[in-house]
């Protein structure tokens, strides 16, 4: 199903938020913009850690919230939330011995030994290369992250029927 | 691969017990049944939870069984294993901090509060708008799970050939 | 896209580290090459540990390595490493319950209980019926698993480049 202008089209659900799915989904990005293909990649749920901004996103104040949930705070809840789940390449775990960020330091250190890109350097790398991100509107609003807290690189906002709209019309189409 | 009446296919496999995934992969399946889409959703190993009944399931007394499986008896170790593996959207856990079901609280919180529907919302209403759940017969048997702990919106019992069969006539397929 | 020889073309990603993720990988390989298909395997990060020998890899010296990585030697960190991520299916958690290896007893005693084939056996079944598997090089050199550690069935070592090249042509591509 190629598509007008004769290029190939890939589209990547990065719902992971674990630091190989994030690495293998930007590397595959990047594979595919450098070999002509027209790459577009959808962010849900924790893959959203991938595009955002590095550390805690704040949680600000919503006009309807109600005041308690059970024994707490309808905000101590989002804050604590916000405050397990940090943005940004930095701040993510492999998906294995992710104990106290020990294998992230050790993941770390082998791939700068190899001369590996990071994640701060693929998300950059990929948007220039033409590759297009998507963060979910849905997944956004459920785990409080505020708009303002995704990397420039991200231009677009949408649902699931975008999604669905887009891999309908893609060559290559993977979950991760 | 449009289908002889012109509808789209769209096949999912649920591979995954983690409460993202499920939700990901349900809300994916109502959106491309409301885009007109012919959707099969696959269930296998631990996202058979998905399409489980709330809670831990009967073990029952198997015939053939054997009396002890090294230092613990056999059927002990079937019920250690349903006990820790129970059905369910209530029991999920959502990939990232799970711990002692704190994750799995906030992000409850969290998705009631954008009014998120959740997986026991989400199977009827998909099963309702025309998508197809099979449960794979495989892992039914190696995970220990009675078929009348699905639910009834389970209508079909396969294997990896039907699947690969529905498969290769996707227009959209993924692993999730 | 059927291939010239008329055979349907499935390429699968394995980049799971966990033993249900690759006990489903293979059984779809082995349920796609039994009917007929071409099928490819492309292991990646810890989707290596499913094509990998038992136990835990060599971390040979290196000409060019530095010293000291902060406060630890750099071979002890990669030694660490090899240590805490040990091949082959018989160290292989599922994702769920691995606590102490508990979790990846029971599942072991209710697969051998149900005759269930195991990873030891499913990968060299899969290559008698003509699957192919490729190891990631990228990965291999971040994790710093040695060439010679991989099983006999590997017989390709490539890059994303090539995975694409291959999944643009195929049929049924899954991310697992």
């Amino acid at each position: 199903m190629t598509e007008g202008n004769g290029k190939k089209k890939m589209v990547l659900v990065l719902c992971s938020g674990e630091l190989d799915k994030a690495l293998a989904c930007m590397n595959i990005a990047v594979g595919g913009a450098s070999m002509g293909m027209n790459v577009t990649v959808f962010c849900t749920f924790f893959g959203l850690n991938a595009i955002r901004k590095d550390g805690v996103a704040p949680a600000p104040r919503k006009e309807d919230e109600p005041k308690r949930v059970g024994l707490f705070g309808a905000r101590a809840l989002r804050r604590a939330f916000a405050w397990l789940n940090p943005g940004g390449g930095t701040y993510m775990n492999p998906s294995r011995f992710s104990f106290v960020g020990l294998g992230r330091r050790l993941m770390g250190y082998l791939m700068r030994d190899t001369r590996m890109a990071n994640l701060d350097e693929l998300v950059p790398m990929a948007a220039k290369m033409g590759v297009k991100f998507i963060a979910c509107t849905t997944s956004l609003e459920a785990l409080g992250i505020p708009r303002d807290n995704l990397r420039p690189e991200v231009t677009e906002f949408a649902g699931v029927a975008t999604f669905l709209a887009e891999a309908v019309e893609s060559d290559v189409n993977l979950f991760i």
